[in-house]
């Protein structure tokens, strides 16, 4: 006897392969304790029962979103900055009335773990309401020893208390703390010798990551980090070619990284690494949005190249202060010009793979966990299409579906009787 | 003995004038029946008590939003023809596959009404969840008499059956029908002589509008219509400068339009008219980004010119499939450079103006209708910097809050005992 069984569903089950989105129709998911235990059309469903039967009568079903790219955990916000700027401050103005990262990195120092605690799950429950499962937090916002290890506890502390899947990354390269002013490398030397170890001692971290740019961290440094990351066996991931072609998708794809992030300014070399690897290109279009900027990640190469295309929220307060994934598939779309089959992969099986997940999440497949969405759409192209608009009906996360509905029942025609106005 | 009394509330309430945001802080807004009383700083409120008295406890308040140009009625959706388009399809053969805004004509004049009022409740719900206490509405997919009044019957049960203020406007000028082929003019005097008033004697017409552009009507095919609704006395509003300069905007002030909509391509001469005649500017970030847009509405001018503007979402299947008016003001700011005051006037005060009840509502003051929204927030201007987030406390219709509360109580910090990992 399985635990549950759903029944009567659409499944855009995402599994790589020929048919569009992997589609069962209709089809049926059995689950066991936390996992996927048998998928298929309704007419070949086992001769078997189940203690709960869910209907899902017609609705679609996806695999649980997942954000593979989120700095979810800071303090303070940044809306007074964004007010300033619009008013016509200059960006010199700003950072000396203390703005910018810096201010978020004061704040975040300042914060204590309960009140990042208090506006992380904030901005963590949209993205639950839409059907998030599993989502990434980075540091970053410390940068400096204890101070990070507070934002990846906090990261934690989101996952044990809310079901949802949370990896944690430890990105103390993200930029140099005023303290290291000048002295970027010894800052780096900080990091990889000192307070990586204290992180990940502390069962922290899942992943290491670096912003490797002309306004972060030099290839080298990058390296250097990436060493360490490798030494302790934690796999690595880069903030690359965001604004210039440091080639640190190539270095990241040295060290196997899981991922090269952002890439507006990739090259073929870029590609081709990342395409021998296996390496994903997750990217961000909110930040790409937010910053205005213009030039395009390299889609087409990444297409022909066989790279798997992520895409997240990249949740931060200075360039990209989303939290809704489901608007990251419209921009993914309308801004980068992927289909709507790419960004629902985008943010299922790429976004697994892109955490080093691809074997437990990211598709419906038996073996897998049962995390899974149930929307009220027509089809799968309407969770790309729609802007502002969350058609949930239900999220389930490692077989047990939320307490609350979250979505309407889908909407019957009813009669019009109040209509005639005229 | 007022009905209602809110206190401790931080009143941002959009009046005209020297305050930004017309704060009153701390503030307090008495209601009586379905209008406002009274709103004040709290030191100054009237020793008079209330059948109802809310403590606001800090939260922020807003005028109830108004989104002041949306196509919300319509049959059938463009999801397929989105996901063929990125697919590859070009126009031409999408064009064939009986897409565009033809297949919008053809699924809405196929549709009944309980089937058009059953999906536009569906995107009139997200909407309401975000604050929104009127919405305009146009008709424009019927482009036949007894369709474009099943249109404006829906947008009005719409009205009738949810705690909003619904406002119609008659647009069946917004594309030739497929039966006019080549004859536009006869088109235009089909909808100045019969349509129009068959509409306007069953009581559905709020405002008269017209798409005025090298793919919608001529200058002189929109003043036709123009004459026909001023001789019935009813205001008129004007797609223009959209995809070039046709001086519709120009041509709208000469019959006191309300609003001039979209705006890309305004000219200087426009913009003067505009400020002469208090005509309001509805800019339309949705489509604009949607539509992949590049030629930026003349904002500097418009505001040195002192023409008001107002932001609506433009709510359509073709260009612009948004139901949040909140993600308006971001790419108002984002996209087109307005400062968060500007957006949040832009959805209160002016789309009040764009609708011609700028006397009856968009700001809080005594004697305009109690419409307000009530917000999770620090300060107004995270409402346009924060993306895909929706901070509604409590909405607030004619002096009736809804049922629900529609957010979270306010977070406060809670003890990280869980967040021990390490
Ligand atoms: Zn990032
Ligand atoms: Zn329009």
């Amino acid at each position: 006897m399985w635990d549950s069984l759903w029944i009567n569903g659409r499944l855009a089950t995402m599994r790589e392969g020929a048919v569009p989105y992997g589609t069962i129709e209709p089809g049926a998911i059995a689950v066991e304790g936390s996992r996927i235990a048998w998928v298929g059309p309704v007419g070949e469903l086992p001769r078997r029962t189940a203690r709960n039967i869910h209907d899902l009568d017609g609705r679609w079903v996806t695999p649980g979103l997942v954000d593979c790219h989120t700095h979810l955990v800071y303090g303070g916000d940044r809306a007074q900055e964004f007010e300033r700027r619009l008013n016509g401050a200059t960006y010199e103005e700003i950072a000396k009335a203390g703005g910018g990262i810096r201010s978020t990195v004061t704040a975040t120092r300042a914060a204590t773990e309960a009140s990042l605690l208090a506006s992380a799950t904030e901005r963590l429950k949209p993205l639950l309401a839409e059907g998030l499962t599993t989502i990434e937090i980075k540091s970053g916002y410390g940068l400096e020893r204890d101070a990070e290890i507070k934002q990846l506890k906090v990261a934690r502390a989101l996952g044990e208390r809310h079901p949802v899947t949370v990896r944690t990354t430890f990105l103390a390269a993200h930029a140099l703390p005023p303290e290291y002013e000048g002295r970027p490398d010894e800052y780096i030397d900080a990091v990889a010798s000192k307070m990586l170890p204290a992180a990940h001692a502390a069962g922290l971290v899942d992943a290491v990551d670096a912003f490797c740019e002309r306004i972060g961290f030099t290839a080298a440094q990058t390296e250097k980090l990436f060493r360490a990351a490798t030494s302790f066996g934690l796999p690595v991931k880069i903030h690359a070619e965001q604004l210039s072609d440091q080639k640190g998708a190539v270095l990241g794809t040295r060290y196997g990284a899981l991922s090269a992030d952002h890439l507006e300014y990739l090259g073929e070399d870029g590609v081709q690494a990342m395409a021998n690897t296996g390496t994903v290109a997750v990217l961000l279009p909110g930040a790409f949005y937010f910053l205005r900027e213009t030039k395009l990640p390299p889609i087409e190469a990444l297409r022909k190249a066989g790279v798997p295309i992520a895409l997240a929220t990249d949740s931060n307060p200075g360039s990209s202060p989303v939290t809704s994934l489901l608007l990251m598939l419209n921009m993914g779309a309308t801004l980068f010009r992927l289909t709507p089959e790419e960004t629902l992969a985008g943010i299922t099986r790429n976004a697994a793979k892109a955490l080093g997940l691809g074997g437990s999440i990211g598709t419906l497949q038996a073996g897998k966990r049962a995390d899974f969405a149930v929307w009220n759409i027509d089809r799968p192209a309407e969770l790309t299409y729609r802007i502002g608009f969350n058609p949930l009906y239900q999220r389930v996360w490692q077989g047990k579906p939320d307490a609350k509905v979250a979505g309407e029942p889908r909407l019957q025609p009813e009669p019009v009787a109040a209509a005639n106005a005229g």
